[in-house]
């Protein structure tokens, strides 16, 4: 088989026009739409079409054989949205999941106060005003450290006379803090004991669990908890597509450790994590960045999150944070159910550690798609190509017949039926081969069949490869398990 | 390869013991646990468990291969759970998603009116009182004609002395219609305008995505768009275990066709829906069955159910309805905009009928136990064993070495390396070989591979059918596409 011999050479983009141009591929091929759109959509609420699905699907599901099946010490579950208002007061997030907000009252918009303030700092620094700025950064540091920080924000709103970033008006009213998680009432219960939360990590799922995983598949310290599902924030900063949305999906999963040992598998679970982005999902390596935070958390001893260069900036897509036993430690205290762990073989009896993996598949998805996305130019024709890597690409193969109708139809149609028994695959006989090499590109297809009038002489078919555009002649008897090969 | 003799004798169960046993077994390996449990649950919320969320996600994935993959005009979808509010007035929830429930002042305990009423008409009926019972029948019936309906149920709640049935107290509050939509404020909005809906069905978002998904994959009338997704709905009847719970999932598939030609799609999915329950779950036949809606919904001109026959009665599955125009004609209304078809070739335009198919995936998992649950007899001893088809069975296979060490333990555990890339399975070294044998089949593992004496001979292993509990031995090189074979 020789290979035909292509020139490809890669256009140059700005990240803003990357940004703009994935928006549009997203929505016109089918990746993703505004949620409700014919009612003008809802803020920041996105809704997967047809590839999209598939390919979030597809992350899923790495992710789950990667975390659970490769692991014999590592279990799922799949718990409920909602729980016992409870697990929210133990976690700390009922007392303290908060963001300050203000409302301008002529226009009824609602802002962070924190954000309007250091977005001013940030405009006085570009007007030359570096003192004012420096004096007012100041005031904010001392705001966070008074007893009355709502206040505190608010005289430096007002006495600043901070504008409404998007209308100008300043009206304000007070500084409320906010809760973030999203509140409603279940009927079973009459009157107002019956509030419930929408959960705003799935990590709680997985504490609460503890004793009941542990004793179901019977676990050994150490060991792992994951899970894959939606969590809610009831957020005022949205934004950049799908990065920040209120209704989001996780990928988290909790190891459990024995105390003093979690420094060690946290550099085990930092290793494996990073080589899933790069091995599996193959995310280009320098596009990824460690960021080791400074500030920790009230609950953690270590923590570190996996960034990516998104056209809009550096971000993190994973956290893995080392939470001490912060989380039994809570649950323990407010259920009375002791959260202990025995070993068997040496009778000592702990808390166990934590270390957590924490992935955003809605950021990823999005990663992928800006990390896939190319332009270039082909024997002098331009093309979109979405270099997807084949076990994330939503379609894995395209077939096509040269001609539609008679026998290479009937050949081309019989390949598609045998594929799709095993793979999602497209079939598509409409334009010219150019025109359709085109489409698959642009969605990312790694592999097109072209039924040809040599196939009906020898059998064989051709495969394009989507990054080098080269072609090479198959026999169509290979092509089942040519595919499969990609994709183990 | 002889087989074994093996004698298995099937046990006769009460429906009552079943369902007990089934909640027992549930908890205790790992497939449902109560929601937050160590704060003493959550009303009708459950989780699943390392062995429940392995096994739910294969019902969903086999629906979504056989929904969409198999099918070259039906592609998926995966909308957010929060939509815009106008969609819920759109699709009539917002006005009549609506139970009348009515409160009891001293315990403070909700309940349904109607419900009250029934059980209060059902009663009189044993307690011999045929005369009376018709009497409150007809006065319920004459109710939900009235224009104050509530104050009709009211009244004969409060004429008949109808008591709560939990306490026997019977101080009612009026009867109010509640709406079936969990309610939560987005904070993006200031004041009261922000309030939005959890979807009660996946259903609206599919018809509000219908002109995204047919332009972006260019499909054709007759085409379909299939989803998977949580669906809320705060109910005041919950129970029989997660038959009826206020947060589930929801497998739905909407088929566009030409008006006028739903009748021969609604037969085709009539008899394909069936069947997948029997030859792809393995379902018994003669526990489903068919029951066709007399009284049809305001947007319904057909409507059957699949139902199966529970521990606790027949109850339906999925609902295969024929929703003709309505739901794409209300968002025209609503929205705006147009939602006609346009045939290409005959430039005909129209509103799309609909064929749904919509299955609750929660109830179909308990089907897919209760059918599996039995237990037998064999060789004279007592065991349960969950007979579930191999594409359910949430572990396909377990790796057992006949003695821990040394190098049957190394070529156990080298087999169960090499199947854990492909399948779900697990490695068990505890306890005797007939102890290992009954926990696998208790969470219905189809095949038990051992390693023993003669394997270090002849690189053969014995493998046990869970079934008939009969072992044959195969070579060790051909385990992986034996399984592989089990899984096409």
């Amino acid at each position: 088989m020789s290979k035909s011999d292509k020139r490809v050479q890669e256009a140059n983009l700005s990240p803003e026009k990357v940004m703009h141009k994935l928006v549009s591929l997203a929505k016109r091929r089918g990746f993703i739409f505004p949620s409700s759109e014919i009612y003008g959509g809802l803020s920041s609420c996105f809704d997967y079409g047809p590839l999209g699905s598939e390919m979030k699907k597809n992350i899923k599901d790495l992710w789950w054989n990667a975390m659970t099946r490769r692991h014999q010490n590592i279990v799922g579950i799949d718990a409920s949205i909602m729980m016992n208002p409870t697990v929210w007061e133990a976690s700390g997030h009922v007392a303290s999941f908060n963001d300050p907000l203000i409302d301008e009252k002529t226009t009824k918009r609602r802002y962070r106060a924190d954000h309007l303030i250091e977005n001013h700092i940030e405009k006085l620094r570009r007007d030359g005003r570096e003192d004012h700025a420096l004096a007012v950064r100041q005031a904010y540091e001392q705001a966070s450290e008074t007893e009355d920080q709502n206040r505190a924000l608010y005289d430096i709103i007002v006495s600043e006379e901070i504008k409404a970033p998007d209308t100008g008006a300043n009206d304000w009213t007070d500084v409320r803090q906010f809760n973030l998680m999203f509140q409603c009432n279940m009927g079973a219960v009459a009157g107002s004991g019956g509030s419930v939360y929408l959960r705003p990590e799935t990590a709680q799922g997985i504490f609460v669990n503890f004793h009941n995983v542990r004793e179901a598949a019977r676990m050994k310290v150490p060991f792992g908890i994951a899970q894959i599902g939606k969590a809610f924030r009831n957020e005022i900063v949205k934004g950049n597509f799908i990065f920040r949305m209120v209704e989001f999906e996780q990928m988290e999963m909790q190891y459990f450790v024995k105390p003093g040992t979690q420094q060690e598998a946290f550099e085990d679970w930092r290793e494996e994590r990073f080589n899933w982005y790069t091995e599996v999902l193959g995310i280009s390596r320098d596009k990824l960045h460690w960021y080791r935070h400074d500030k920790l958390a009230h609950y953690a001893d270590l923590a570190y999150d996996i960034k990516f260069q998104f056209p809009f900036g550096i971000e993190e897509i994973e956290g893995i944070h080392s939470r001490t036993d912060f989380d039994l430690k809570q649950h323990q205290e407010y259920s009375g159910k002791n959260m202990e762990y025995i070993d068997q073989t040496t009778n000592e009896r702990y808390i166990p550690y934590v270390v957590e993996t924490s992935s955003g598949c809605d950021r990823l998805f999005l990663a992928l798609l800006s990390d896939a996305y190319t332009e270039d130019i082909v024997d002098g024709d331009e093309r979109v190509v979405l270099k997807l890597s084949v076990k994330v690409a939503p379609v894995k193969a395209a077939v096509l017949p040269l001609m539609k109708k008679g026998e290479m139809g009937e050949r081309a149609s019989k390949l598609r039926d045998e594929l799709a028994a095993s793979f999602r695959v497209q079939y598509d006989d409409a334009g010219s081969i150019g025109k359709r090499y085109r489409r698959q590109d642009e969605i990312g297809t790694p592999f097109c069949f072209t039924v040809d009038h040599q196939t009906l002489e020898d059998n064989t078919v051709t495969v394009r490869y989507r990054d080098s555009a080269e072609q090479e002649r198959m026999p169509i008897s290979n092509v089942r398990e040519f595919l499969a090969l990609q994709l183990v």
